[in-house]
């Protein structure tokens, strides 16, 4: 395969001028982009595509190279010919968050009302708001039923949103890494994070697309990210009490090298990151429940799609305990659910780093969702 | 007991004019303050004596009333007359740590030398060096030998620093919910603390004690502590998913009720402690390292004491596996260890709420130790 002459190509899609894109708050959005790419080719019958949905700092770009990229995209060993996600037989779909800042509608788009960027006038959004954007997307592309919905943490739980929303519209759901409502400790990590944000001077109410923004906030946020996406077990394996010196400085500098990790993961991310985004999407987290004042089980009523629902042992952020609640209240329903819990050290980012076991799972799991598709015809 | 009116007060130990004290660093500082509180009284040998060491945000002020105190001290219902730590029967002492902002000498007090505060030229100090501190006071108040040292968290690690650092002048030695040396992660979430001080311009490179103190940066330093402080369990049960109005906002105000908590309990902090010694004692934790390079029972070569270890189910910033660690390194070295895992859903906050079990097993264990002390003679 030469993949590397193949550049992949973010496209966009536009909501048609006239319509009104009207949001759970209520609010009405005049103009909606959702940036996305796509891998692979629709089938005459359009019953091949699959919807990939990326996690809070993710993007469309889940695979390949771009033209310049050093890296492939975010989920590059999963997606490809004899993947899994396999491009010689799905088409994949990966598009932008709304309330993101890799193309789609965000804080950082302009508002067309005013010509500068929303910032905090851009409305709040829900999970269920980032879905129906998707929903738009797809139905432009003339797909009536996607094979798959999947995705890894914030991906999962719009998974699980779109298997609730939209049940007629999907065949087949692969949550991953993640949970059916965000819980008051998952709240808390995120309120930490935009209050951080919030606390740096250089945010200035959301308004900074003219100055510089509020990078030390933003690196602070995601600093307290980076730890509850690791176990306590890999931090010790990968930096223990290690020290960057040959022996202890006594003073503030990085003296470990677990802090020098965390400030150079939460400076490279700001370069490549919207603060205001940031508050919008861990905003749309926190929202997200799907059992709402019901019994969870109850939220799945009537739905007939089959579900692979994978957790990761050493996950503490989206604990498998939360996946199995998941599995139990799927299998009260009757609903085809396949639960594993993939032995892992690497705690929440188990997801993005064990591929063998993902792909063996979900290889098959797509296999025979197409073929009972093709089946029931 | 009339225990209302009998104020606890705060008394001071200074290094005698001429002394320096030297810290692990090879810093002297030739002014040296210890606050510190009593309760009970010194026995005529001078046998009776139990130091109490604070956590992180801890003080002298371990229990009674001080003049105008609308509550009692942190740990008030584990020290009186019948209570675990008995003043019926020992002398309690509880000291402020170096590094500290509650009467002890650290960043904000005055240095001699230049007539202002320190900031940022305090030394870095070590757990040795609060121990070595503390041994200073013990020794002022002519006691040779403690009957026990004991404390919670951080507490728990000066306990043991005692233990390896002055073997013969402890009887007993009660760490409780702790850790033999700070891990990766431990380090990295005092990191992000640190970081969101250090970020908050008001912090001014630690020099803010004639202008506004960084209290947004130590107000997400202190949220970030107290998610790590809870269980998730115990978050669970306390805020869920409820919220502070009738329904959600669609703003980015505090919505959900873990969020206003967390803003409460980062808000009421800093009225309460400096930023500066928050970056010095957390400094302090991180530099904790019982076993070194060595194994961990080199560690405890030699050592006589007995100990009691307390470790809480759902305490993941001080995981029971931690204890459990500690305790089997005790026991390479038959060393008289009792180990005592309570079940709690509190978290690490557990060591401050769960008295009952605490008290007994502290109680008998002190009389044991007291009786054994006096057969010795």
């Amino acid at each position: 395969m030469s993949r590397t002459k193949e550049y992949v190509v973010t496209k966009c899609y536009n909501l048609p001028g006239g319509e009104c894109f009207t949001l759970e708050s209520g609010v009405g959005l005049e103009e909606l982009r959702v940036a996305y790419e796509t891998y692979g080719e629709l089938n005459e019958e359009k019953t091949n595509a699959v919807l990939i949905c990326h996690a809070l700092s993710g993007d469309a770009h889940v695979a390949g190279y771009a033209k310049g990229d050093k890296k492939p995209g975010w989920w590059d060993p999963m997606i490809g010919p004899g993947r899994a996600f396999d491009t010689d037989k799905y088409f994949i779909i990966c598009s932008n968050v709304i309330g993101g800042c890799k193309g789609s509608s965000g804080p950082k788009s302009i508002n067309p009302a005013t010509g500068k960027h929303y910032g905090l006038s851009f409305p709040i959004i829900s999970m269920g708001d980032i879905v129906a954007a998707q929903k738009k997307l797809v139905e432009s592309l003339g797909i009536k039923k996607l094979l798959s919905v999947c995705g890894g943490s914030m991906g999962g739980m719009q998974a699980l949103q779109w298997a609730v929303d939209h049940p007629d519209m999907i065949v087949s759901c692969i949550p991953i890494a993640t949970t059916y409502k965000h819980s008051a400790q998952q709240i808390a990590f995120d309120e930490v994070g935009r209050q951080a944000i919030m606390a740096d001077p250089a945010w200035n109410g959301g308004d900074y697309y003219h100055s510089e923004p509020p990078s030390r906030g933003l690196a602070v946020a995601r600093m307290v990210g980076h730890i509850t996406y690791m176990s306590n077990e890999s931090m010790d394996q990968k930096f223990g009490r290690i020290l960057k010196k040959e022996k202890l400085g006594y003073e503030f500098t990085t003296e470990f090298e677990v802090e020098g990790y965390l400030r150079y993961r939460g400076d490279s991310f700001v370069k490549r990151f919207d603060a205001n985004s940031y508050l919008y999407i861990t905003k749309a987290m926190d929202y997200f429940d799907i059992q709402k004042d019901k019994k969870l089980s109850e939220a799945f009523k009537g739905i007939k799609m089959r579900f692979l629902v994978i957790a990761f042992s050493s996950d503490w952020l989206y604990p498998p305990s939360q996946s199995k609640e998941l599995v139990k209240a799927l299998k009260m329903n009757g609903i085809d659910v396949t639960y594993c819990e993939i032995s892992s050290a690497y705690g929440h980012d188990s997801f993005l780093l064990e591929f063998d076991e993902q792909t063996k799972l979900i290889k098959h799991f797509l296999n025979r969702s197409f073929k009972k598709k093709a089946a029931e015809k």
